[in-house]
């Protein structure tokens, strides 16, 4: 079989330039591809979607504040100008790296350099029963299923006339306080405080409970306690209750159980959300296993200080997909700043191969952290400084939009969030498809 | 079983209020409930989807240009002001016109007078199995299954190394010259010509081919000859071809048959969508059985000049799913002013009730049609003006943006349109979920 990726070269042209192969279009693999635009290499960026997902937004999609499109740029667009580039919509199921292939579904493409940058999908520990129960919040389609949930569940508790099953209609449950928990708690609570006021005739939708469940003992347990504080402060003035130190041990349509400590209780509650578990792509086992790599148990694959597998300098691994401790200490989180800088430090190091400037080891430089509560309400760290309130949020917001901005959306974005401060509406508030059942949008021909 | 709407009065209250329920969001619906929205009366509109949709734009959504939520307004933040009107997202199954009650899968509506305002669907002209092969434009979904369609067939051109294959995938036909088959055809010509050019490697989206053909000899058929000339020119700029005259015989996956006067030719294309025909809701069949109204072979209900069914002064039908024809000539088109106009009539008619204000015969004010080819082009007749090119575009574009203001959408369609006006570009590019499936949002509890 032929590669898909052969270069069909005209007779007497130039030599066979390097090929570079990336997996997938998230943060690591758009920004490596974006930096390897020069003429001296040749990329091939294949991704099961058609798009690159600006995943920060996502739990914007799922409350009904943004559209997918809001959020999402096709990457033949972002990279359409870039003529050394060629985007692929497949789905990648093995690798060859005696052979140097990736393959495909239905084909292959050869590669001298390959970028694995499948990064991660929710994990429900062992528990994959609960994830019909449970959403979570990682793919377009996630967020729209999440979306049409909660607002189903109040067009249900309009029409239930019982008010203890109209209670279970009006409870909805976040299990996991890092930053997608506490986001999507906040703009639920948001939601029924502000944005549903006056449109329901059978009872007051402030009178929703939100729920933020944690095991930890609190919330944002990655960022500094103060960022907690602030956190719980914010979530409590959008009506959220939040627990901490509390283990989810059942989760049914209609009941979740929980263990504080020695105490077992339920609770009543038709909308659950998860927001808890993160494994890496299924991609990095299969990987590994071909290069003789090891993995840590949330199934990362263990990286060199330049980010290749050991025994193959032609195989680089980033984002999410990565487990790289500096100096041997913590991992870096999977967060998309630290993808970023993989994907660009890769790219860097596959142009100045052989030279002398080609950099040897990643080094990930700490912009901070940031998690966004509500409206005017986020928590920042950045260095040993530490905001709150308005002031973070204005960061938040800078920040997102400032990277929202390489890929064309801003506008449209900033329009709906000026609209959506003032008035506090949502708009993307429609009940569509049941989109639980995805089919891959790639067929064998 | 108790009616969902019945009142709970507390003891010593005032009367009953005058209740009316109204069966569709869409045009017609939803201005009746905006005009009805004063204090004498109790008004329920109840649709199976929570938002209204303006369908005029529908073919944006389709071609990649617009999110779905930057056309659509959920039905409860458009009246939630309106304290006297409650908003159901329900399913209407049946009517009991002799109770006055709206029979609905999971429950039932008293009424003392019933607006029936449930639209049209496509219809396939007894070829229900074509719809699978070549999707129509009425819906969401549909809308979202047209653009994952129309991109996908792009990028398996891309994959697609036998020329003939690779022709299929690049041709697209639009079955049907109307006003929605005109505005695809020229905004599938745009999207290869404009949009997509620079993004693909293995062929020029500028070759794709877009049919539009037509049964009837000439686009348009209800407009205007020299809007039908006017369209096809600048259809043609955008390289749509187009032919009239035609039959389509037969639609599968791969292929379209013809027939051209007594030459039958068949036509290798993948995408096929259908813009042809369209029939009343099946909704206005059980009405009219049980009202014993009659009906027009496209399935709509034989209204009375006031609207209103023979027999039945309490039961109105408007919009789409009403056959009225002013003195007996040709019955009024299926266009939103219509059902717009008729939904206000009715209100009045009902605030009115019993005094000597009560319009009592509906006139339609005709302010004129007009359809949109592409940028800068579209055809528009006003009375005696036929405008064309620019000035059309221009008009059609403000009418629009006018409409949109009520529904508070108005700044985020204007910052996409004048974005994509500089830059050609459709943001809202995505391959999301296979849309075909589409369950009830609403079940019963």
């Amino acid at each position: 079989m032929h590669a898909i990726n052969e270069p069909k070269l005209p007779e007497g042209s130039e030599a066979k330039k390097h090929r570079v192969v990336i997996v997938g279009g998230g943060f690591g693999g758009l920004y490596a591809a974006q930096r390897l635009g020069k003429d001296s290499v040749e990329v091939t960026l294949v991704d099961r979607r058609n798009f690159h997902l600006f995943q920060p937004l996502l739990y914007q999609v799922a409350t009904g504040g943004l559209s997918p499109a809001d959020i999402a740029s096709p990457l033949r667009s972002v990279l359409a100008r870039q003529k050394n580039t060629r985007v692929l919509q497949g789905e990648v199921v093995d690798f060859d790296v005696e052979h140097r292939k990736v393959v495909l579904r239905d084909g292959e493409l050869e590669y001298d350099t390959l970028i694995v940058a499948a990064g991660a999908a929710s994990h429900y520990f062992g528990r994959a029963d609960w994830e019909a129960a449970a959403p979570s919040l990682k793919s377009v389609e996630d967020a729209l299923e999440i979306r049409r949930r909660v607002l189903h569940a109040f067009e249900m508790a309009e029409r239930e006339t019982d008010p203890v099953a109209r209670r279970a209609w009006l409870t909805f449950v976040v299990v996991g306080a890092g930053p997608t928990g506490v986001e999507l708690a906040g703009a639920l609570g948001e939601l029924a405080r502000h944005t549903l006021k006056h449109e329901f005739r059978s009872f007051d939708p402030s009178d929703a409970r939100v729920l933020l469940l944690e095991g930890a003992n609190r919330v944002l347990p990655p960022y500094h306690p103060e960022n907690s504080v602030a956190a719980v402060d914010s979530l409590r003035k959008l009506g959220v209750e939040v627990r901490t130190g509390v283990q989810v041990t059942e989760i049914d349509g209609a009941e979740v159980t929980l263990r504080v400590g020695e105490v077992t209780e339920t609770l009543a509650a038709r909308t659950v959300l998860w927001a808890a578990g993160m494994r890496a792509s299924p991609l990095g086992g299969i990987l590994a296993e071909r290069a003789g790599a090891e993995m840590d148990r949330t199934g990362r694959v263990m990286v060199q200080p330049d980010l290749s597998l050991p025994g193959h300098p032609e195989v680089y691994v980033i984002g999410d997909l990565a487990y790289f401790a500096p100096d041997g200490g913590k991992p870096l989180p999977g967060v998309a700043p630290v993808a970023m800088q993989q994907g660009r430090f890769v790219a860097e190091r596959i142009l100045r191969a052989g030279t002398k400037k080609a950099p040897t080891v990643f080094h990930y430089w700490d912009k901070g952290s940031l998690a966004v509560i509500g409206r005017n309400a986020a928590v920042a760290s950045v260095g040993p400084l530490k905001l709150r309130g308005f002031l973070a949020w204005m960061a938040w917001m800078f920040i997102h939009l400032l990277y929202l901005v390489e890929f064309e959306d801003r506008m449209v974005v900033l329009t709906r969030w000026a609209w959506s401060y003032f008035t506090w509406n949502r708009g993307a508030r429609l009940i569509t498809t049941d989109a639980a059942e995805t089919k891959p949008a790639f067929k064998a021909a």
